[in-house]
């Protein structure tokens, strides 16, 4: 049983983050440079995020399909600002098997015609595809979404933030008219930030990029932004509007009601495994992972207190009592091949969440530290005192405290309310903090001094422009994360410029 | 609304399987060689054997994981066999970027020190982890899953049954003892056999692969085979028992409980999106697609019978009190973005299963076409004979059968009781059909003679031998496609050698 010390946050927020990960058994980094084995625990965490939004995708309408992962390289090409954008990070298949070389070595064989990509986003060849499916207004909308990995070459990586390959969601929608493309773009917005907010208990920002930051070939990127426990934003998930960029460079035309020939106008969308690593930065502690128990693959760890020197009967009749009074009468008992006897049982087939039973004859300490860097929501624990009451202690991970329990008044009501509980706290919390860490400048010296001094989210007035947004970047390391959508209607000075200007953004330093 | 003709099945049967592919929408050739696009209607078959299935690998106390899909190219060179398996069909990838390059026309850039391949299976690099992950016997078993895209440079494509890349699951453990992973090979296999015969009413016969026909590096491959339509045999799954030859090749070695340092013991297996090409060919019919409920993305489609002239009140007014009736409580209604009118309501949460309500201005006959070449196992139809009487049509896809029902007489037991009887009746079927395409041959001639005239499954004594088995390859195109575990206790002579053996085989032509 490993025991490995987590690093505090305030002597090296980055190992912290590693050794969170690492502690609780998430991901590790992988011998094929830049891409993460994202581990079973941590493959848990984004199946429960995969099953939530998925069902919130298909409720609005969409549709999951699957496209060819690799991308001709003259598919990438149609559309200028795309091509630019994603050429400097692409991995190229050149040929089709391997064969043996010099010295009996391998060596690539087979070459291909047309190098091609695997996608680092699939607009162009979803948007071929479109080409063929749309003929008339009456094949429009088309709504779809695929979940799939991706690859962007990284030359920095940290797990689930940023690295090579990683795992998706992309919706592609195609629209008859500008406005319902636009409002197709904003409800996607929106579904991410409800998504975050109720299931991830991150509380987001809502806004549109500035020309700077936005996708290559979008007209429009809107993003949800978070604010991490460092002071740093993550952008925890993207819509583009694309305006007829693509459906101009793969022909995606469609016979309208007055029966002329116009171009679609197209959407996309996506989040990410990153999503893992806003959760974690934004929820964990000291001691480890902190899981809101909406996307917690384990709901409460039973830690039976065992003594070696004595009978435990007594504590495995009170359990099985406690297990019946909270176990739903259809759970599923895991088969069970661990040598280590930790029983598991899944208590909703829907989301695959369990209870489990820590039978291993460790000491009390170590069970309790290994439940407690997973994050898991709630730990009950039985010993022979608890035996004596029919008793139980209760600790919540999420604030650290503890109440001693009758076994008697443990209920399906009694778990789903504390889970609730929980997961309000932790939104509560994440909200506080949000809150207190946005900041407004008036100056351009303000900005540098509240980055320097909070970090967090800096607001002030300033009109968006390429070229000074790469200048404040180069002297403050900060950019706009976004342009807000709750404007004030008042008239500022831009804090670069000093023009006027209704324009107000978020600044910070961002992950 | 497109109603394209299917080819039938006696005409041009391999016409006929890409028709009902088409005309149901599942999937379609992509602009990417050898790669298929898997459409909505087909992803969602995809989704229901994953759900399903996932929840069977589940409860057996595997867990899923992800991992790189690049490997690195001496990764695969590890495994003398298994390098040897995979090399003359590996997507290649050799560059990190694409630069302007002559003519400023785009050309791959920033060379790899070691080229990498996309993933044709995982093995090397699972195993590699593994190395890492074990050291004692305390470690073991690691029961681990992967859901996937996997690629293999395919010269003949077909939808579905073998595409250069698709999606499936590969499972990869790792055990203490050689009979732990032999019997865990076994489970599995039990698994994909009790999945395809419950849930997409295919039966199957278990058996081991002869040395020719296993897998790239396994000590044994076990395979399910089924019989499809055409009399040809498709291998739905399998499972391999890889010995000891990957922990040797990536040192996975772990400390005995005689604190000696041993290699483990590793198995694999993998069931994939072929299932679906299998699926069709098992059970469809002239008129199209036929779905077994388990896997139907919809349950049912109501057709109402609408008369342009009249006012439909009445039949909207039946319908709803229809769906009522069958519909859950907390059945949710998609979003409805369509122009067509189709209302859909998901009826289960967890399957995500729908029924579907046609108020297209269609003519009768295109909408009933429309839901029957889609495979939708029960139709219902309402018109104004229907309102008059407070009855509708149900439809059965699989038998064609009809009757008249009283409203008031559809409850949800009714829905669930039809339901399985549906795929019962298509279960009965397909055992049927293999049951009596199974032939024995006592003598080579009458191996020949029955392929040739009746196709289906061959039994016969056979010594499995590469060279033999590749001549009569040669001679007949038909392959051993297993050792069937029902072997029978007799002795008895060999086809091919007429030497004394007490092996039985199955030779089919297959896919």
């Amino acid at each position: 049983m490993s025991n490995q010390k987590i690093t505090p946050r305030k002597q090296n927020y980055a190992q912290w983050y590693q050794d969170v990960i690492q502690s609780a058994g998430l991901a590790e980094h992988s011998p094929v440079r830049g891409c993460m084995v994202i581990r079973p625990e941590g493959y848990a965490i984004w199946e429960a995020i995969q099953r939530d939004l998925d069902l919130r995708i298909k409720r609005s309408g969409h549709m999951n399909a699957y496209f060819p992962m690799l991308i001709p390289q003259s598919f990438l090409a149609k559309e200028a600002q795309h091509v630019e954008g994603f050429a400097m990070e692409c991995a190229v298949v050149t040929h089709s098997k391997l064969e043996n070389g010099h010295d009996n070595q391998l060596e690539p064989g087979g070459p291909l015609e047309e190098p091609m990509v695997i996608r680092p986003t699939s607009e162009t060849i979803v948007n071929h595809m479109f080409s063929q499916w749309v003929q008339s207004y009456r094949d429009l909308p088309i709504l779809m979404n695929q979940w799939c990995n991706v690859m962007r070459w990284e030359m920095r990586t940290r797990l689930f933030l940023r690295t090579a390959e990683f795992l998706w969601q992309e919706g592609h929608t195609v629209h008859e008219t500008r406005k319902e493309a636009e409002s197709e773009t904003l409800r996607m917005l929106d579904t991410y930030a409800d998504f975050c907010e109720q299931m991830l208990a991150i509380p987001v920002i809502k806004g549109r990029k500035t020309n700077k930051e936005k996708f290559a070939g979008a007209v429009h990127t809107y993003s949800i932004e978070a604010l991490l426990q460092d002071g740093k934003a993550l952008q925890a998930g993207t819509s583009h509007f694309l305006g007829q960029n693509f459906s101009k460079g793969f022909d995606i035309q469609y016979l309208g009601r007055d029966q002329k020939l116009e171009y679609a106008w197209t959407t996309s969308w996506g989040v990410s495994t990153r999503l893992i690593g806003a959760l974690i930065m934004m929820h964990s502690d000291d001691k480890g992972l902190v899981l809101p128990p909406a996307v917690a693959p384990q709901a409460i760890a039973i830690v039976p207190i065992l003594n070696k020197k004595q009978d435990d009967t007594d504590i495995r009749t009170l359990i099985d009592q406690l297990l019946k009074r909270l176990l739903p009468e259809k759970a599923i008992k895991i088969a069970s091949t661990d040598r280590d006897s930790i029983e598991k049982y899944i208590i909703n087939e829907n989301t695959n969440q369990q209870i489990v039973v820590d039978w291993r004859k460790y000491r009390p300490g170590d069970k309790r530290y290994h439940w407690e860097k997973r994050g898991v929501p709630l730990r009950i624990e039985i010993g022979p005192r608890e035996v004596a009451a029919r008793s139980c202690m209760v600790k919540r991970r999420c604030d650290n405290t503890q109440a001693s329990m009758q076994i008697d008044d443990l209920t399906p009501d009694w778990l789903r309310d504390q889970l609730a509980s929980i997961q309000k706290t932790m939104l509560d919390k994440a909200s506080q903090f949000m809150q207190s860490n946005i900041r407004h400048a008036n100056s351009y010296d303000e900005l540098k001094h509240i980055l320097k001094e909070h970090g967090g989210l800096v607001r002030c007035f300033f009109e968006p422009n390429d070229e000074i947004e790469k200048k404040i970047q180069e002297e403050t390391k900060a950019a706009v994360r976004n342009i807000p959508f709750d404007q004030n209607t008042s008239i500022g000075r831009c804090i670069y410029t000093n023009m006027e200007t209704s324009t107000e953004v978020l600044f910070a330093l961002a992950y």
